[in-house]
């Protein structure tokens, strides 16, 4: 069962472990070249970046590596304001910033760059490995995905959620477990409804699934990837495991909290997109508190506190960061995400050896 | 690593599987004895029981098995409710199960029977194992529990609460991940910072515990036992697994329903107990929603909802039943605890030897 899965097979990597695509600017080329390289799959979060950012990332890691990478989008979701809710959010986040004594301006739309134009690059780009969050696109864009033998790699929270992405022709199925940081998948219920652990998610999709399932949530060594396995997975994605490697983009704040934090201390918030995303808690979560019920749409909300997390990235602040985690943080490491990789071959070898 | 842990050990039992205590009746003698008879850990939820009754159910048991059995208490904790809340409630009450055709009256106190008089039962019939959920004793119980060599069992819901319990003593801790149906042992912070996926959770529990842990959540066959063994546990705790065998006590409609269950459909409430407890949704709970923030405190709104619950079981009506359940509840069973525990010892051993 190790190293070789289904996942592996239709993929065509050594390793089945993929490198989550966590946006941010955690994922950079350099990140996701020594993922492929080590043998496993690379993945750039793109969501928010701009359609010549994106083919410019895809270019420098061309530079780095020959191995496949992949790339994950957003799925585009309604969203709507009223005025006066738009007003009102201004003046709670001016209210909530003022140590950062920037102004709080109101976003314009469009609030996302243009999923046309992404995935325009991606498909102009060739890139052979596509990942979805947050929905399911179009019909017209399933349509070019299969044209062009892309393999498209669907994100669920819950069995429901992996039937509707089987059904409309997804290759591979990322289970996001109650355990994953960063944002939640759900798109088709409530939050709370895909807020399944791996535990239990992960034998549910292999039992009413054909397609192959990767483990998303809390997996950082060799145990939770074993253990990932033998619940009936192809393969893992590692987020969190990899934010505080060498490659990785993220605030070095950021990066040394991870490195010190204690279990216990993530928490689901919308304060900072609108959506439900899993972090480490800190000032501005706790001072946003209060205003739950009137955090705005998603991605409304989201270009509504752009500005502030990027002052508080440059003042290396992290009470005004987005610090996604995963309920396993405290396992992340201090090391190269090429070491990682090999760390964790040789570690679950071993273990699975003594078993 | 099957079917000898530290946990048969400890225990001297023969297999690393406890049946969970489940309360409301689920667990019978005969569902105890069944368990134990089998090589694991048959145990008593005996939290809502009168002393007269929990010696009454011990004195049955031993009639049928030889081998040891565990007793569970639910640790007093602290509640208040105003007389004008009280009386909100039971209108509420009355116009949610308006349909059952019951009067609700106003419970008095004391709500559960005397923790004092349980414990005094357990020493006396020299339980040998006793587990303890929602908190830890006071010291002059955990000093009676140690005079007499009893094996203790704290249930932990982070590593924050089983540090606490390793520091008072504990020789085990019943690791209860977001899965896990029922009650939510937390007891020293919030709800949701105890809601830790078994895959997150266990590996901490290993990494900064000496006592052994218990892996319980979600944990339905044997993909997920040697999961949990892998991610560090020295065993498991089944609970909703053997709700539905021939020997548990719950109502037949509720059997029924498990049988039948979808994924996906379990649900977080406080609406039965006043405590969060996680299983099926069904309209009394949807009915409560609207008045989730006037839920009085455990167990003064268990106290209230007693008497609909028992009229419900009577009628069988799954509607207002607390329907228990984990989140892998699609994998229940129709069978008897006896061929279960055979069953899961079989398919560990096969799965290992295939991996």
């Amino acid at each position: 069962m190790w190293p070789s899965t289904k996942l592996t097979e239709i993929i065509n990597v050594s390793l089945p472990i993929i490198q989550a695509p966590m946006s941010g600017g955690a994922t950079t080329p350099e990140l996701v070249a020594a993922v492929s390289n080590a043998g496993g799959l690379g993945s750039f979060g793109v969501g928010y970046m701009q359609p010549e950012d994106i083919r410019a990332a895809i270019k420098k890691t061309r530079l780095l590596t020959k191995k496949p990478f992949s790339v994950n989008l957003f799925v585009p979701e309604k969203h709507e304001a009223l005025p006066e809710n738009i007003l009102a959010m201004q003046s709670i986040l001016t209210t909530v910033t003022a140590e950062l004594n920037i102004i709080i301006d109101i976003p314009t739309a469009p609030y996302l760059p243009s999923f046309d134009e992404q995935m325009k690059v991606i498909i102009e780009e060739k890139i052979p490995i596509v990942s979805f969050t947050f929905g399911i696109p179009d019909q017209k864009y399933l349509s070019i995905l299969k044209r062009n033998k892309i393999i498209v790699i669907g994100t669920a929270t819950s069995v429901h959620e992996a039937l509707l992405w089987q059904m409309h022709g997804a290759h591979l199925i990322v289970a996001q477990g109650a355990e994953a940081g960063g944002h939640r998948g759900t798109f088709s219920h409530s939050m709370q409804d895909g807020l399944i652990g791996l535990m239990a998610l992960i034998p549910q999709l292999v039992d009413k699934l054909s397609i192959p399932i990767i483990a998303a949530g809390g997996i950082m060594d060799a145990r939770s990837i074993i253990a990932a396995l033998l619940l009936g997975a192809s393969g893992v994605q590692m987020g969190t495991a990899f934010l505080t490697s060498r490659e990785s983009g993220i605030p070095e704040a950021y990066k040394k909290l991870l490195l010190r934090t204690k279990a216990d201390n993530t928490i689901l918030t919308r304060a900072f997109s609108g959506r439900y995303a899993r972090g480490v808690n800190n000032q501005f979560i706790e001072a946003m508190q209060p205003y739950d019920s009137v955090v705005l749409d998603y991605p409304i909300q989201n270009a509504f506190t752009q500005p502030l997390r990027k002052v508080a990235a440059q003042q290396n602040n992290v009470e005004f960061l987005s610090l996604w985690a995963g309920q396993a943080a405290y396992l992340c490491k201090d090391i190269s995400a090429t070491d990682l990789m090999y760390e964790l071959d040789r570690n679950v070898s071993s273990l699975l050896k003594a078993t």
